[in-house]
C-alpha cells in the first residue's frame, strides 16, 4: 500500500513544536472534511492536539475489498509511532499512557456513520498510569468506562441502555444523581460490570480477535482497539443508515471516510478544565457576536448529553482562571473567519488552563442569519456580492416569508403529512368552504381540513389560514393553490380518516377524534399536524431582503456576465397581482383565466355549458364578457407597463360543473320517493347534459386549445374582453402590455387558426375602440409533440412558456391528480426517482424542453421561451432553465424572492 | 407569356399526316394525367384526334392572378390556328365548321373539377354548316343543344334540371321515351328554349362577356366560347369542392389543371358511329381478357347517362361494320398493355367506321384483380417480381380477407359511421352480449349493437357476425377488438340512438325504430348500415395470395437489398395464435396476458383485487397461476420455435370491477326501500373498495410496470406461470421461445428492477423443473420519457418494442377513449391533422421513436427494436417504420398480409 498512495497523513506538532502538518483545508475529497479542516488549523497556527488521518480512499478500497488491514497496517503503525514519538508517550502505556480520540469525517458532512470513540488506549494497566499522571484517581476509572461504554457500542454494537443501566442501577444504590457522584469504588465496579456486559454480548465467532482463551474479553492491547476501531468506521460507511442518506442526498457510494486519529485531551480534569462549542456569529440571526456555550470539567459527550447546564460563551472571560482563554479564543474566531471567510462553528476543549481546538467547520445557521451573515460580511469587504449571494440558500429565503412555529416550543406532533405549502396556521377545525367563510366574517381564524380540496373551495381557502388534506400530492389541488396564495397546507395526511358529513376526523392508530371547533396548529414547513395551539413567529420580512435580492437582479440582469433570466409571478387576481410586484416579479408570466370563472361565476359559465337554448348560452356568454374585461381591466392598470401573459380558458368544462353521480344518487333516492316528475325529468336531462361532457381522462380530452377550436365564441369572448380592457386603459393614458397564451397546442395548425382567429377578434376591438393594439400571441409548451415539433409551432408563436406540470405528465404518463400521491412517494422511496418530477425538472422532461428550445429558435432567433409550471419557482430547476437558456421563469408570488436568487446563483454557477 | 415559357403544347398529326406531338406520358406534371397520355398515344402512332394541351402551369399563375388571359391569349390562338390548320377548318365555321371538346386533366386523377365540353364551336351558322357537311339535319340540332346545355351548365353554372325539364316537357308531349325519337323541329325549338334560359339565368354583370346590347347571348362567337371554356376549367381548380378533395389527398394546391382542346370526332353519325370504354384486363378479377362496353350512334355521354343499355365489347367483332375496328382495337390494347406495362383503361369513338383514341391511362381495379394482373404480368415477363410487388395497393390486400357486400346489390344505406373493421356481416340485432351467446348456441347470426363495447363485451363480440357501436373512434374498444378478431365493425356511428334497456335503436332524422330481432347489414369497409339483409360475396383467399406474399418475404428477407424487417402478429389466445400462423407471421409480437383475464375469469381476478383478506387475494393468486400457465402453455406450443413477446399486466385495475356509479345508484335505491342491512353493509364495502381504485385518469395512473411494483405478487405469478409452461415444454421436446416484455416504462430503474425481479422468478422455475432457462426480457417504449431516455433504459432491455397507441396519446395530450371519436374527425375535418394518429404513425410520435432507437441503438448496437402498436400493420406507417430501421412490426392476425406486402414495398422504396 505504501509503494501505491500515501494513505496516512499527519497534522499538528512534533515533539520540538514544529508543525509537521501535511494536509489542508482544500484537501477535504482525502482527508474528508474534519481531517482537512484540523489539518487547515494546525496551518495557520492554532493549538490543535497532534494526530493523523487516514485517508478516504483507503476506507473505498478496505469496503470493496481492494484493500485488508494487512495491506495497511504498516502504515497505521508508522502513523502511530511517529505520533508516539511526537508527544512523548506510548498509546495505553502502563506509565504515561497516550490516548487517543477515533473520528470519521467523510467529504461530504453526512449523518448515519460510526461517530466518536474517545479515550481509546486505555486498559487495566494504563488506567493506572493516567492515575498516577494525573493523580486523580476518579478520573482514571471514569475515563475507563466512558472508553469501555463507547467501544462496546459503536465498535461492536452492543446495546447502549445495558450499560446505562448499570449506572443507573449504581445511581440508585447509592441515592445519588450524577454519575460524577459516584465513588471510585463505583467507578470500579461499574468498570467490571462493563467488561462483564462485553463478555457477554459479543459473538465470537463475529470478533474472532477479542477472543482471548476461547473466551471474549475486553481487548486489552492497545492497538488491537485501534485497529478494531478503525476498522469499525470503515465498516460504518455502508451501514443501511448511511446508504440511506447518501442515495437521499444524492451522494456517491465511492466516496468514502476519513478516520482522524488524534491525541486525547482533557476538559474533564477538574476546574481549570472545561469543553464547549462556539459559533463566530450568532447562528440563530446572524448577529456579529460570538456565541456559544461550555462546560467546566467535562468531556465533550457530557454538553451533548445534556446533563449539566451549559454556561454561555460570554461569561467564560468572568471566571479568573479562562480570562487568558477567552482572549486567545476570540482572536482565534477573527482569525478562522478571516480565513474560511465564513462564519464558523468551533469545538474546543482547556486542559488545566490550555485551549486545544478540536474542530471547525463552516457553519448551519438560520435563514435569516444567512441573510444576516452574508451582508455583513459583504459590507466588512470579507467577500464580494457575487460570493454573498451564492452563501444563501433559495429555500431558506421561504422560511423568511411565512410565520412558523416557535422553535423554542414544546409541541406534541398529532400526525405527519407532506410539507405543501411552507408556514404555519393555528385554528378551529371547519369542514366545509362555506363553514370558513362564516368563521372568517367572525374574524375567527380556521384550519379548512378536506379530504382533498377542488375548485369550489377557494373561497374557503382564501377564508381559512391553513389548509389540511388527507389525499394528495405536494402538487394535488389544494397544494399548489396553497402555494399559489403563500397559504400553509399540509396535505397527503392520511392518519386523518375525515366523515365531512360527521364533521369529525378519527386519527388512525390513536383513539383521538377531532371534531367542528376544535383548534389545531399545523405546520405546512415540514408537514406537521398538532391538536391545540401553538405558538407562532411572525417573521420580519427585513430591508435587507430587498437589498439582498436587488443584488441578485443586477447579476440576473448584467447581460456580460451571461443571458438575463427574468423572474415573473403566475397570478390570477388582482391581489396576486399586487403581491407579485410586492415580491419584485418583473410581469406576470401566468394569468389563468379559468380561476375567474369559479365562486360567484360559476353559475354563469355552468349555463354556458349545460344551457339547453342558444339564448341561455349567449346570455352566459354576454355576462362573462362583462366580467372577464372587469378582470383584466383592474390586472393590466395593477401591472401597468408590465407584460401579463394571459392564457386562455384551459381545464375540461367538466370541472365547472356537479358530479354526475352525486346526481344519479339522488335521483334514485327521488325515483323511489315518487318525486315531482317534471323535477325528475329536469335532473335527468341535467344528468344527461353532464353526461354528455364526462370523458374518461379529462387530462388527455377537451381542454386547451382544443376547447377554443370547438367553442370558438368562448375564445372569441376572451380575446375581446382582453383586447378591450386593453384599449379603455391605452384611452386612459395607461400603458397596458397583454400577451395571449394559447394553452396545450399539439400541431402548429392549431396555433396557426386560432392565432388567426385572436388577431380578427383583436381586429375586431382596434375598430370598435379606434385603437391600434399590439398583442404578442404565443403558446405554452406543454406536450411531448409541441416539443419535438416546435420548429413548426414556432412559426406562429410570438413566444413559448413551458408548462412544465402537464408537460411532466404526459412525458412520464403520470396524471398528477392519481399517481403523484400514491406513486412519486413510493417511487422517491424506492429509489425509482430521485425527486418528485412536478417539484423538480425531471432530465427525460428537460430533453424535450431543450429540444423545443433549439427547434424554436432555430426557426426564430432569440424567440422568448419561459418557464411557467410547478418548477419555475424551484431553485435546482431554475439552475438547469438558466443552463437551457430559458428566457424566463414565473412562479407564484411567494416564490418570487426564491426565484430571483436562484436565478442569480444559477448564473454566478454558470460564469464560473 | 410567350417569352417565358412554353405553355401550350401540341399533339397529334398535321395535315399531311405528319405527328406533330409535342409531349410524352413522363410529362403529366406539364400536361396533366390526361393531355400527356394523349401526347403519348400519338407518339406511338395511335389515331388520336388532334388538338392541343394547355400546361398546369399556366392555371397555377392564373388562378394565382399572375396571368390574365391577355397574357395567354396570342398563345391559344396560334395553337387554335395551328389546330384549324392541320384540321383544315375554322372552329365553328359557318360552312364546314371544326368542333372540339374541352377538358380539364390534373397531374393526378382529381374529381371535383369541371370535367367535359362537347362540340364546342356550335352557333347558328355553323349549325347549319355541320347539317351541311354530315347532311344530317337531326345530328346537327342535336349536337348544338347538348352544346348549349353543357356549355351553360359547365362553364356558366346554371342548374342543370332546368334543361331537363325542357327535354322531358318535350318528350311528354311527344309520347316519347328518348330523346332520339324528337324530331328536327322539336330539337329546334328545344335549342330556342336553351338559349331563353340561357338569357334569363346568366347575371349579366358576373359575365359580362356574354352581353350583346345590353343583353344577355348564349355566345355565337366561337373563341369567346373557348375563352370561356378554358377560364371555366382554371376557375373549377379552385371551386370548393376541388379543394377540399386536395386537403383530403394531401394534393398540393400548387399543381393546377391542364386544359385539353381537341377536335371532336363523333360516334353519333349514324349506325357505322360508335362509342366505348375498355380494359385490357377484366378489371373486376384479373383475367386476361379485353373488357368493356359500346354504344352505337351515340356520344360519351350517352353511356355514362344509362339512357340506353351497352353491348358488351366481344359483340364488336360480330357487327359486320366493326369488325376491322375491332381487330384494330386489339391491337391497340396489346400495344398499350406492352407500352405501359400495365392494364389500361381507354375511351374511344368510332366516326363512320374510323377508329378514334380518345383517352387512355392505367386502370383502377379491384383488389382480386390487382393481385392476378400483377402477378400474370410478372409471369408474362412484361414486370419483374419486385414491379409486381409494388403494384398492388397492401389495403386491397385487406379486401380479398374478408365478406363483402355484393357490389351488384341494390342496397339503401340507413346510416354511416366509422369503417373500424372491414368486411360486411348481416344479422339480427342483440342489444347484449349475453344474448349474441345465445343466438349463436342457436346458429343465429345476429349484429351485436352497443353504445361502445368493454371487455365484458367480448363473448358477445365473439359470438356475433359483426358489431355496430354508436360511440367510438376507430380505435376504440370496439374497433381495436374486432379489427383483432377479423370481424366486421362500424363504429361511432351517431345517428343511431340506442336504448339498451328497451332494446330499441332510434334512428336519428327519421321515423325509424329498430328492434331486438330486426336484421341489419353493416360494413365495416364503407362505414354502412343497411336496415335488412344485403347480399354478401364470401372472397376467396386465393392461391396465387400465398405465392404473391411469399415474394414480398423474400423481399424483406433479403439482406442484400438492406436491412430484413419482420412481421408479427398480436395475439393473445391460442385461436389468434393459430391465426397467425395461418396469415403468415413469423412469431407473436405482443400477447397481451390482460385478456386472459376475461370472462370465466373476471371473477378471480376481482377477487385479488377486492379481496378484504390475504387468504382471499393468495387463493385468487393460485387460480390465476392455473389458468396462466395453462394459456402460456398452448400458446407456446401453438408458437413452437416461434418467438412470443408475452406482455406483463398493463391495463389499470379498475378495469376489471364494476362501474361504481351504478353500483351507488343501486344502494341508493336499496336504501329507500330498506333493504336488509347486512345486503347494504356489504355493497357499501364494495362500493369502497372500488372507489379505493378509481382514478381521474386512469389512462395516466397505476398500470403498466407501475403495477408490478405495487403488486409484486402479480408479477410473480404471472412470470411463474410463463417459465413453467416454458419448462414444461422443454421437458417435452418442444421449443418454446416467450420473451417477457414490460410495459409502460418512463424511468430507467424500473425495467432494472423488474428485469432482477423476473430473473429471480425465472430462476425458481429453473431450480423448481431443473432446466435451464433462456428468456430475454424488453420493454415496450410507450412513453416519451422512454423515447428520450432510452440510451439508459437500453441498459436493461433484451429488446425494444413500440406501443404506437399509448405513445400517441401521450405525445399529443390525446385520450383514446376521449379525444378520438369527438376529436381527431373534426381535426382532420378543419385540415388540423392529415391523418389519424392512431392508424398511420404521426411525424412527431415518429421524431420520438427515432430518438429511442438510435438511444437505444447507441447503448446496445443492433438493439431489436419492434413495432407492436396499431400502426405497425399500416401500409404507410410501415413505410415510415423501415427507414428508421425498425426491427419488425406487430399487427393484428388479419393484417399480417398486408404487413407483409408493405414492408416489402417500403424496403423496394427505399432500394430506389
Amino acid at each position: 500500500m505504501s509503494q501505491l498512495a500515501k494513505c496516512v497523513y499527519r497534522f499538528g506538532m512534533d515533539a520540538s513544536g514544529f508543525d509537521v502538518t501535511e494536509g489542508s483545508a482544500s484537501m477535504s475529497a482525502v482527508l474528508g472534511g474534519k481531517g482537512a479542516n484540523l489539518a487547515e488549523m494546525c496551518r495557520i497556527g492554532l493549538p490543535v492536539p497532534p494526530g493523523f488521518t487516514i485517508s478516504c480512499s483507503v476506507c473505498t478500497d478496505f469496503t470493496k475489498g481492494k484493500l485488508n488491514w494487512s495491506d495497511i497496517e504498516d502504515d497505521v503503525w508508522d502513523a502511530l509511532s511517529d505520533l508516539e514519538e511526537r508527544m512523548g508517550k506510548k498509546l495505553g502505556d502502563a506509565n504515561d499512557p497516550l490516548l487517543v480520540s477515533v473520528r470519521s469525517g467523510a467529504p461530504i458532512s453526512m449523518p448515519g456513520m460510526m461517530d466518536t470513540i474517545l479515550n481509546l488506549g486505555m486498559n487495566d494497566q494504563s488506567v493506572l498510569g493516567l492515575i498516577d499522571q494525573t493523580e486523580n484517581e476518579r478520573f482514571g476509572w471514569d475515563s475507563y468506562r466512558r472508553f469501555i461504554q463507547m467501544f462496546s457500542n459503536v465498535v461492536m454494537g452492543i446495546d447502549s441502555d445495558l450499560f446505562e443501566n448499570v449506572l443507573t442501577k449504581k445511581r440508585l444504590k447509592r441515592g445519588v444523581k450524577d454519575d460524577s457522584e459516584l465513588s471510585v469504588e463505583d467507578l470500579k465496579d461499574v468498570v467490571a460490570q462493563f467488561k462483564k456486559i462485553f463478555h457477554e454480548q459479543v459473538d465470537p465467532s463475529a470478533h474472532p480477535g477479542v477472543v482471548v482463551d476461547e473466551q471474549v474479553q475486553f481487548p486489552q492491547d492497545p492497538r488491537l482497539q485501534l485497529q478494531l476501531a478503525i476498522s469499525a468506521v470503515f465498516d460504518s460507511w455502508n451501514n443501511s443508515r448511511a446508504r440511506l442518506y447518501r442515495k437521499r442526498n444524492e451522494i456517491s457510494d465511492d466516496l468514502g471516510t476519513a478516520v482522524n486519529v488524534q491525541a486525547m485531551v482533557f476538559g474533564n480534569k477538574g476546574n481549570t478544565s472545561a469543553t464547549g462549542v462556539a459559533f463566530t456569529r450568532n447562528p440563530a440571526n446572524g448577529d456579529k457576536i460570538f456565541y456559544g456555550d461550555f462546560l467546566i470539567n467535562a468531556q465533550g459527550e457530557d454538553v451533548v448529553a445534556g446533563i449539566r447546564n451549559t454556561q454561555p460563551l460570554d461569561e467564560l472571560k468572568d471566571i479568573e482562571d479562562f480570562k487568558h482563554v477567552s482572549k486567545e479564543l476570540e482572536d482565534i474566531f477573527v482569525l478562522l473567519e478571516n480565513h474560511y471567510r465564513d462564519m464558523c462553528d468551533i469545538e474546543y476543549t482547556i486542559e488545566q488552563g490550555k485551549l486545544w481546538m478540536l474542530q471547525t467547520r463552516v457553519g448551519k445557521r438560520t435563514a435569516q442569519a444567512a441573510l444576516k451573515i452574508a451582508m455583513d460580511m459583504c459590507d466588512e469587504g470579507l467577500i464580494t456580492k457575487e460570493e454573498a449571494l451564492l452563501r444563501v440558500d433559495p429555500d431558506q429565503i421561504d422560511m423568511l416569508l411565512h410565520p412558523q412555529i416557535n422553535p423554542d416550543a414544546n409541541i406534541n406532533v398529532l400526525c405527519r403529512g407532506l410539507n405543501a405549502s411552507p408556514g404555519a396556521a393555528v385554528g378551529e377545525v371547519v369542514f366545509s368552504s362555506d363553514d370558513a367563510v362564516k368563521l372568517a366574517a367572525e374574524d375567527r381564524p380556521c384550519v379548512l381540513v378536506r379530504w382533498e380540496t377542488n375548485p369550489d373551495d377557494l373561497k374557503g381557502m382564501i377564508a381559512a389560514q391553513g389548509i389540511l388534506t388527507s389525499h394528495g400530492g405536494k402538487t394535488s389541488h389544494a397544494a399548489v393553490i396553497a402555494r399559489g396564495m403563500g397559504k400553509p397546507c399540509v396535505c397527503g395526511c392520511e392518519a386523518l380518516k375525515i366523515d365531512a358529513a360527521q364533521k369529525t376526523v378519527k386519527v388512525h392508530g390513536t383513539d383521538i377524534i377531532i371534531k367542528e371547533g376544535d383548534i389545531v396548529s399545523i405546520d405546512g414547513t415540514d408537514g406537521i399536524v398538532v391538536l391545540g395551539e401553538v405558538d407562532l413567529i411572525q417573521p420580519k420580512v427585513c430591508g435587507i431582503l430587498e437589498t439582498f435580492l436587488s443584488w441578485a437582479d443586477e447579476v440576473r440582469n448584467d447581460e456580460k456576465m451571461g443571458h438575463k433570466i427574468g423572474v415573473r409571478a403566475n397570478a390570477d387576481n388582482p391581489q396576486d397581482a399586487n403581491l407579485s410586484l410586492e415580491f419584485g416579479a418583473e410581469a406576470i408570466g401566468l394569468c389563468r383565466t379559468e380561476h375567474m370563472f369559479l365562486g360567484e361565476r360559476k353559475r354563469i359559465i355552468q349555463d354556458f355549458i349545460l344551457g339547453d337554448s342558444e339564448n341561455i348560452k349567449e346570455r352566459a356568454l354576454t355576462e362573462l364578457l362583462k366580467v372577464q374585461t372587469e378582470d383584466f381591466y383592474e390586472m393590466f392598470k395593477i401591472m401597468d407597463g408590465k407584460d401579463v401573459v394571459v392564457r386562455l380558458l384551459d381545464p375540461p368544462l367538466h370541472e365547472f360543473v356537479d358530479d354526475p353521480r352525486e346526481l344519479a344518487v339522488e335521483i334514485a333516492h327521488l325515483e323511489e320517493q315518487n318525486a315531482d316528475r317534471a323535477v325528475l325529468k329536469e335532473k335527468k336531462a341535467l344528468l344527461h347534459a353532464i353526461d354528455a361532457l364526462a370523458e374518461v381522462n379529462p387530462m388527455l380530452g377537451l381542454r386547451g386549445c382544443r376547447l377554443s377550436i370547438v367553442h370558438p365564441e368562448l375564445l372569441d369572448m376572451q380575446v375581446y374582453a382582453l383586447a378591450s380592457a386593453t384599449a379603455q386603459l391605452l384611452k386612459e393614458g395607461k400603458n397596458p402590455k397583454p400577451e395571449i397564451m394559447i394553452p396545450l397546442v399539439s400541431v402548429a395548425q392549431e396555433l396557426k387558426v386560432l392565432r388567426e382567429h385572436c388577431e380578427d377578434v383583436i381586429s375586431k376591438v382596434e375598430q370598435d375602440f379606434a385603437v391600434g393594439l399590439t398583442i404578442p400571441i404565443g403558446t405554452m409548451i406543454e406536450l411531448p409533440r409541441a416539443c419535438v415539433c416546435a420548429e413548426d409551432i414556432a412559426r406562429y408563436a410570438d413566444f413559448f412558456s413551458f408548462g412544465t406540470n402537464d408537460l411532466t405528465q404526459t412525458t412520464f404518463g403520470f396524471s398528477r391528480d392519481d399517481v403523484e400521491s400514491a406513486f412519486v412517494p413510493t417511487y422517491i422511496r424506492q429509489g425509482f426517482l430521485q425527486k418528485n418530477p412536478f417539484e423538480t425538472l425531471d432530465p427525460g422532461v428537460n430533453e424535450l424542453i431543450k429540444l423545443a428550445i433549439c427547434g424554436g429558435r432555430s426557426t426564430k432567433p432569440g424567440l422568448v421561451a419561459g418557464v411557467c409550471g410547478e418548477t419555475g419557482g424551484d431553485p435546482v430547476s431554475i439552475d438547469t432553465f438558466y443552463n437551457d437558456e430559458v428566457s424566463y421563469v414565473s412562479c407564484s408570488p411567494y416564490r418570487v424572492p426564491i426565484a430571483r436568487l436562484s436565478a442569480a446563483q444559477a448564473k454566478l454557477r454558470a460564469c464560473k
